[in-house]
């Protein structure tokens, strides 16, 4: 058993950070009909194959992956055993998130809980709110993992629902909230788009300085890196995981994009510093 | 193709409906640790030949079946083997939804759908609410296929998110009244749980007459039939999917588990038929 099976989230988390000095989380949605043609040729599984080169090129720029079921869903068997590949060959010290924002009742929700942490062996993941605490609660009870709750998404309509005006709060803001009160075995996190920076900052004035979020939106969907950072970290300018997908893996189509998907990271992860 | 690849799914659904004269939905809730223990020593993939008896015994006394990821999920590359046979070996006329609660951003959300519709030939599959319209569109543009949004679900937490007040209406009302919003494709349905039958009267009637209601909660978590039949059919006392799984996929651990799941499915079918 090496260091990074016996660290818990946190450690694992924190020391990730300092060693690449980064909050740079590589997002692995890879997609079979993104990634370039001549792996779709010669690799028997070229969603492996793909993750493989991402992953060697980018290792020491990250403090996190974060891995999309759904890419891997879409792929059937193969794309299973992409997803259980990448995660064994994706080193111990590094942090891995499983993105499936996976909900359910309490008896299912124990079942993708199992299924996420025993099986797929994730450090984290994250996970739906709607259904309220015991939806939630079966993905707590394992006390050496995080669990990022969806709070304010960075999807356009995030407003339809997650902006409605509770006897003056924001719905987000509530889950917020809740988010801090079910933190009782300090393994709560909490998902906030990079393109909502005025919200990041609330979520982060309600969750306090030891509850991590993780921040999808920068790259493609438009994202302030300056103002992610600034509002998402702690006074430490810690524990904001600021993920990027397709502007990375998908940076070139050629042989050379695992090259391209470093100059890429590199850039992305030193951009965030200049703000730490 | 048979006729049941053609029918769009209000026919499906319809049709099998009036041929088995039944809202009883079964839940394909197969979980590796609960099936019988004698099918675990002989069978190359329990799950499949579990759900094989279960659908031999039950197919003339349902509307549809309902199969849970989470249980397959959980039982890696042969659960999804499962999940597969499973779909194919179920009649062709009986409509089928798949229950992931699956939610995240446009790209994502697409990608879900492609895996759930295309891959996996569901009829029908649940969906989570909380990202907003664009998180359910890429559902919504499969014309033929219907997504059940969830808008007051069974389990008791349900109403931490779900009864919060916004400006005098509930926040499952809001959801109700978005699903009609939302059904320009007449191809959104919603999830009430039976536990909650005043809230099943309630989103019945923002929905209207032509918007089908998946309702999980009889049985083992003790919703009340009359009233959900009651309370969540239209005038024609259809349109109502009455979803039982562990009542009747453990009603026995022994070899004759088949025949009591059929006593069981026939026992609820008839009741629910008293109250029509």
């Amino acid at each position: 058993m090496s260091l990074g099976d016996r660290m818990n989230w946190r450690e694992k988390l924190l020391s990730a950070t300092h060693t690449n000095n980064s909050l740079l989380c590589v997002g692995l949605d890879s997609d079979l009909e993104k990634i370039p043609g001549f792996m779709k040729e010669s690799s028997k599984n070229p969603l492996l194959d793909f993750n493989k080169a991402i992953v060697d090129a980018t290792k020491d720029l990250v403090c996190a992956y974060k891995l999309n079921m759904a890419f891997y869903e879409a792929a059937g068997k193969k794309g299973f055993e992409a997803l259980e590949k990448t995660v064994q060959f994706i080193p111990k010290s590094i942090f891995i998130i499983i993105d499936g924002k996976r909900n359910d009742i309490g008896n299912t929700a124990q079942k993708y809980a199992q299924s996420l942490f025993d099986t797929f062996k994730a450090d984290a993941v994250t996970v739906n709110p709607y259904l309220g605490k015991d939806g939630v609660a079966p993905f707590l009870e394992y006390k050496e993992k995080c669990s990022f709750i969806l709070c304010r998404t960075s999807n356009p309509s995030a407003h339809d629902f997650q902006d409605l005006n509770v006897d003056g709060k924001l719905m987000y803001q509530i889950v917020a909230q809740k988010i801090r009160e079910w933190n009782t075995n300090e393994n709560c996190g909490a998902v906030v788009g990079a393109t909502y920076p005025e919200e990041l900052e609330a979520v982060r004035s309600i969750l306090g300085e030891s509850i991590p979020i993780l921040i999808p939106g920068v790259g493609k969907q438009g994202g302030d890196v300056g103002k992610t950072v600034i509002n998402g970290t702690n006074s430490k300018k810690e524990l904001a995981i600021i993920n990027s997908s397709r502007e990375i893996l998908f940076a070139s189509d050629k042989e050379d994009f695992a090259q391209h998907a470093r100059m890429k990271a590199e850039s992305l992860r030193n951009e965030i510093n200049t703000f730490r």
